[in-house]
């Protein structure tokens, strides 16, 4: 099968395999490359934990959470082929001398790739134990996630632990909603239609929309999230990263860098946000008890193991502006946050009105042509155009009607499983294609744009408005687009009957 | 209800109510506005015709059209209501002194509506008669049927007898394709939509497809149709009026005149085609015996009545250039021909090709996006996009597909009886709009174009190609857009299962 020749063989080290993230996510997502045949035969997968276990013991737990996470009954074969693959190894990953250990589970005729689902804190830790282990070399690969630190300078110590073993070429930075299928999907959209491309710029759009709303609270993380808060969580690197690929100059080639180059480009057009502008710019939020989905929740202030006094946003809303040539006077709006009505991600694009309305009878003003592009649920995309309503009126005016030209891949493609971000991005790792990874110099430029803002909301001394949970956040956030008299488009998500 | 006061009260008269026009479509269309409740009540609609009938004949002999011809069950309320307007009036057409039967059966406070539905040789005549019968003011309506003549000069002869005794503004000449659902959206999409309306012109679009396919023959109507050929049948008026609503520069409004003068610069601007170029923009055709959805047919020559020398056209392909700003270099390819493999009309625009490839893996050449407008069967939209395949694959190459974003009338609108184009365009003469109807100097403009080709045909002395009934046409015509390195779209048509 073509796989073998694109797919090679590795030793995919998880370490942290106990973890929430390798339970629910990683170990679940290998599960289904296998399934899909897309783990290569000769590929091990080792975890890695300080815990002493058995093979056997490993493996049963291993299945246990595929059973619990993968959403789906277990197929039999797959999981035959899948166990065969698995291996574990323990070692006290802050213990820099324990990792001898992996001599005999690892192949040095196999490529080698450390996943470290781990507190960021030992990244240095685990990058020297495998050195002093004698078991790194060029071709082996490193996936960090998220976070890369809390801001410029805490970025670069972590960054700097790990450069010191690897070269920036066989690092991996993780953000999945690069893996989500709608976000890769913008990129054919954006640079395979010239119905689009010819319009993607200040000439056609009149301001670009990306709302990222979680329904849930803090689900038991208050102490790390408290210390990060919605800017850090989901600015710094999520919607800047849509923002990047939405906004960036056609790139050469599909390379990883080529697209990288493009996306710093941008976050160095981000205008910056300080003390001078940020009451125009953002909105701070910070929920209260309410009700979500008819259910009652409490306050973040409520929340088990809440600090009374704690200042943390956990919603930001923010007007982004792009100083470069083809942005000028488009602003993004950013919209973030946690205890919202419904779950839902979606980048809506607006185009431009027409500049002469000739069907004032049915509108006196016409509705600009949108494209929103659905992250989550139900990834799709929909093109909002203008028709005539069909049929006779006893009147010659033309009656329009907004129409929705639906490319929704669950309706779409009902057969196709849509992938989990993490899926494609862990086969992407070992296929060694970095585009789909972020590149230091990019985390470090989204980094000190958010440190900006961050300093100058605690230079402000000003507490997060609060926002009743289960509502879209303080009602400054509409005033913020209300200002530019716009608004936000409300999220396409069909409401569960 | 809102239509007493747009649909105003009329004498509805219908001169030639046993044509096959009026039996096949004017009746039944009239008979849907009923049921529509868009025929005012006080509306009368009187037959005239030169056979001796009671008013119960011929109300029997509407019902039996009706019937016959509405292709749906007779609804009684709406027959009801319909019958009650029926009346009829014995005219001998050609004896101008035979009119003053009318006086009797038309109301002066009712605004009289003519609709010739009788060959044009007898217009004048109609019109002298009813002038001399002393019953026409300025805020009569007549109604012609094409054709309005075989050439300029004989169009010149109809308008003058008609101009006569009407001014323009109360001329309303027929050209169907005017009514249909899918020709009014196209002003629609053109104009209400900034992602096309800013993609409309030489920049974005590469050229235009605009396809009328018939799958019948002659229909026993051999003489008539051998005297026009397909270029006078459809090309002089059909394909010219769509081709000049896609090209029209946007007017200023949606009024009659605002319209028709745009499309007017249209015609004005199409490249003259005569001896010297004559080879080069078209293609002739005639079809000879075949098979039309399996079943065998004769070519044109061994229809009954043939005339076995007959050098007529059944079929026209050409290339039309507009000389003017936003078409430069933007060729329109007409394609209309009788015995097609299926009956389908269809207008393709083609836009521009994207600059640059990055999905070389994928498409060697990206194919461009379209926008196809299908007039007939199915009327509907469809915009083809490319957007990445769904799924995971062992290579980092980006998959893309087609996909056509659909805006199908018949699917998108269910429930929605689609309106024949005559019931459109019947109501639009009721309500005294000219917008849909074709001013002279158009048909003018049109004809002296059209007179152009045909003497550049005759002189050539060459035959029209012969072309297999149940195909596409001569291999000429793909010949014809090959040169420029494109070809005929698909027919998006869903084939009957």
């Amino acid at each position: 099968m073509v796989l073998e020749s694109t797919v090679k063989p590795c030793d995919f080290v998880l370490f942290g395999t106990k973890g929430d993230l390798a339970r629910r996510k990683l170990l679940p997502s290998l599960y289904q490359l296998e399934k899909t045949g897309l783990i290569h035969q000769d590929t091990r997968i080792i975890g890695v934990a300080r815990n002493e276990m058995s093979l056997d013991e490993y493996v049963a737990l291993v299945k246990e959470n595929i059973e619990k996470f993968s959403g789906e009954a277990l197929c039999q074969d797959t999981w035959q082929q899948f166990s065969a693959k698995l291996d574990y190894v323990k070692v006290d990953m802050k213990d820099t001398a324990s990792y001898g250990a992996f001599k005999e589970h690892v192949d040095a005729s196999r490529t080698m790739v450390c996943y470290l689902a781990t507190p960021p804190a030992i990244y240095g830790d685990i990058c020297k134990g495998l050195y002093q282990a004698d078991i790194i070399d060029a071709s082996m690969r490193v996936v960090l996630e998220k976070p890369i630190g809390h801001d410029f300078a805490s970025s670069q110590v972590i960054n700097d632990q790990v450069a010191e073993y690897f070269n920036e070429n066989q690092i991996y930075r993780i953000d999945h909603y690069l893996g989500k299928e709608t976000v890769l999907n913008l990129i054919a959209l954006r640079f395979a239609n010239s119905l689009f491309a010819t319009n993607w710029d200040h000439n056609c759009i009149d301001h670009v929309q990306i709302s990222v709303a979680e329904s849930v609270g803090i689900e038991g993380r208050w102490g790390y999230f408290d210390e990060a808060g919605q800017m850090r969580d989901m600015v710094q690197n999520h919607l800047l990263q849509i923002l990047s690929l939405i906004a960036m100059e056609p790139p050469t080639d599909l390379n990883a860098d080529s697209i990288r180059d493009e996306k710093l480009k941008v976050l160095k057009a981000l205008r910056p946000i300080n003390s001078h502008n940020i009451a125009d710019k953002t909105v701070r939020g910070q929920y209260t008890s309410g009700f979500v989905k008819g259910e009652e929740v409490p306050g973040y202030l409520e929340e088990p193991d809440a600090n009374q006094k704690s200042g943390t946003e956990t919603f930001v809303a923010m007007k982004v502006e792009l100083d470069n040539w083809r942005w000028a006077g488009v602003p993004f709006y950013l919209r973030t946050g946690k205890r919202m009505p419904t779950k839902s991600s979606e980048i809506v694009i607006v185009f431009k009105p027409q500049p002469h309305n000739l069907f004032k009878e049915s509108f006196k003003e016409l509705p600009p042509n949108k494209l929103t592009i659905r992250l989550q649920p139900d990834e799709g995309v929909e093109v909002t155009v203008m028709n005539k309503v069909p049929g006779l009126t006893g009147s010659s005016a033309m009656d329009l009607q907004k129409t929705k030209l639906n490319l929704s891949f669950s309706e779409t493609f009902q057969d196709e499983r849509i992938a989990d971000a993490y899926e494609k991005l862990l086969l992407e790792v070992m296929m060694g294609n970095q585009a789909l990874f972020v590149r230091r110099d990019e985390v470090e430029q989204a980094w000190s744009w958010v440190d900006s803002i961050i300093e100058a909301w605690e230079s402000s001394n000003e507490p997060p408005e609060p926002y009743q949970a289960g509502t879209w956040g303080p009602v400054a956030s509409i005033a913020l687009m209300a200002r530019d008299e716009r608004n936000w488009v409300e999220s396409s998500v069909k409401k569960k009957k």
